[in-house]
């Protein structure tokens, strides 16, 4: 039973102050992918253009990656690139050239449409409910958001999450989209707004989960370098939801298995941390599962007491 | 066997976004002691002026705090004023008269030199240093700084913390003392300077011990209201060191249990989100061990996985 991640492909050029590479393989789609495959069978759905290089293609199809609903059509891939500020807390975007992702409408391949998952990266609200109301056998959905669509698509965004079981976002996110400054308050929020668990990702702090009355910290994990902040945060949502499915974890009444998720959250730190290792999705070119594991066994180490 | 507890007594002016108090009881000994008390005998040793209340003695001394080291000369009691930003991740400091204070050197009472515990809160190094010379039969020693000291008092620095066991600092003055921007590698060079363990305070983002090649992390309290943030670093020092010195904790080798010292973490977060949720000390005015405890349960509950 196969997870389906939909978002963006992209080339991204990013500098952080261990280096600067020009162009390389990124977008949300594909970070969330190449982590979730580690734990369950991926497919992708996505736009490219006519750029898009082969040993791309190759590297996803590596990972078992489904490819049916990555559609290529004539024009550039999207392009984006910044520069990091240097404690990396913060960077700046210099350049976002949408190109074919501007036309961006996600339609499933009918071999998609039957699989339980559902993991929705950063694209425009009501493309995320287009999607979700294509796949009719769903046992969990949900996705990723950002600031500018909880300003300025508010309703779309509200009637779009209405229906996920999860909804991972930051902590300034959560913040403006709850409008309250207390996390733990912004997030009782934010629960009565459909999804019945949030993951509030805090970057280098960790993330909180928030499920019905309940909530688990996990740390981030403490990496000696940071060499590329970029798709962290994807990992994190790829390792979390891939996790999820490949369990096989199914809500009931509406609740997941507060045991899961918490172990989910784990995992989607350790793919976090392990993103950052490497400029781009250089690091899940030679990741095995095994160092993921004994990453996971790290954070009981450091975390219990 | 006693803790000793070496620090400013004070009045403080604190605004937050939940309200404004004018004067009230404050100073890093005072919140210190208060939370080590809840764990063990406290001996408190510090300097006020003639204005300092009998009530505010008497809240001491109702936690029996021993108050023998506690001078009173001719003049007034240190006065700080503060304003905290919205979030109360930042403050504005409006006054520091230190009155009295500015002529502070601890000379500590023949009954409090054969104790073995000691903790050290922030003054000058080279009065940190000099209390330390007065007890000859410590088992831990340990203490707080600041930039301030970090910044122009850096030689005497070195030299009193290396006779220290434990150090414990915020994150922003972790990376000042090391030269390193990454946490890590911070506290690597740190723990070279002297003390075998290192808490680095993170504020809302919990705290990180390191104690040789160990880590652990420990988040924070979520707490839904947070009415005044002044003194809580000071709390989870006491929570910390009165948690070791309750326990009868010796280096051996110079190395502390490890499973001790995340407990003493836990137990110092846990004082520091109840020193949050009143203004000043008022939290600790019913506070009972029973509470701190359930607290203490809470944390494993909300970090376990």
């Amino acid at each position: 039973m196969s997870l389906i991640v939909v978002g963006s492909v992209a080339y991204d050029g990013v500098e952080t102050p261990h280096g600067k590479v020009d162009r390389m393989l990124g977008g949300a789609a594909t970070y969330i992918s190449l982590a979730a495959a580690y734990f369950t069978p991926v497919k992708l759905v996505g736009i490219v253009g006519e750029d898009f290089a082969r040993e791309d293609v190759d590297l996803l199809a590596s990972r078992q990656i489904g490819l049916e609903g990555l559609e290529q059509v004539p024009g550039k891939t999207f392009f984006w690139s910044g520069v990091y500020s240097a404690d990396m807390n913060d960077r700046t975007t210099l350049c976002t050239d949408l190109n074919v992702f501007a036309d961006f409408n996600p339609k499933l391949p009918d071999s998609y449409r039957c699989e339980p998952y559902l993991l929705l990266g950063n694209i425009q609200p009501a493309l995320q409910k287009g999607v979700r109301a294509q796949m009719p056998r769903l046992s969990l959905a949900g996705g990723d958001t950002m600031n500018y669509w909880i300003k300025d698509f508010r309703e779309e965004l509200l009637e779009t999450i209405a229906e996920w079981d999860f909804l991972l976002i930051n902590d300034s996110e959560a913040r403006m989209l709850s409008g309250e400054a207390n996390l733990r308050r912004a997030a009782a929020r934010i629960l009565k707004m459909g999804p019945r668990t949030l993951v509030v990702k805090r970057g280098e702090y960790g993330a909180v989960l928030f499920h019905g009355d309940c909530h688990f910290m996990a740390p981030s994990y403490l990496l000696e370098d940071v060499f590329d902040p970029t798709g962290a945060g994807d990992c994190f949502a790829g390792g979390f939801a891939g996790y999820l499915a490949g369990q096989g974890v199914t809500p009931s009444n509406g609740s997941i298995d507060f045991a899961e998720l918490r172990r989910a959250v784990i995992y989607g730190s350790v793919m976090g941390s392990f993103c950052c290792e490497k400029f781009g999705v250089d690091r899940f070119r030679n990741l095995t599962r095994e160092e993921i594991d004994a990453r996971f066994r790290e954070f009981q180490t450091c975390t219990a007491f």
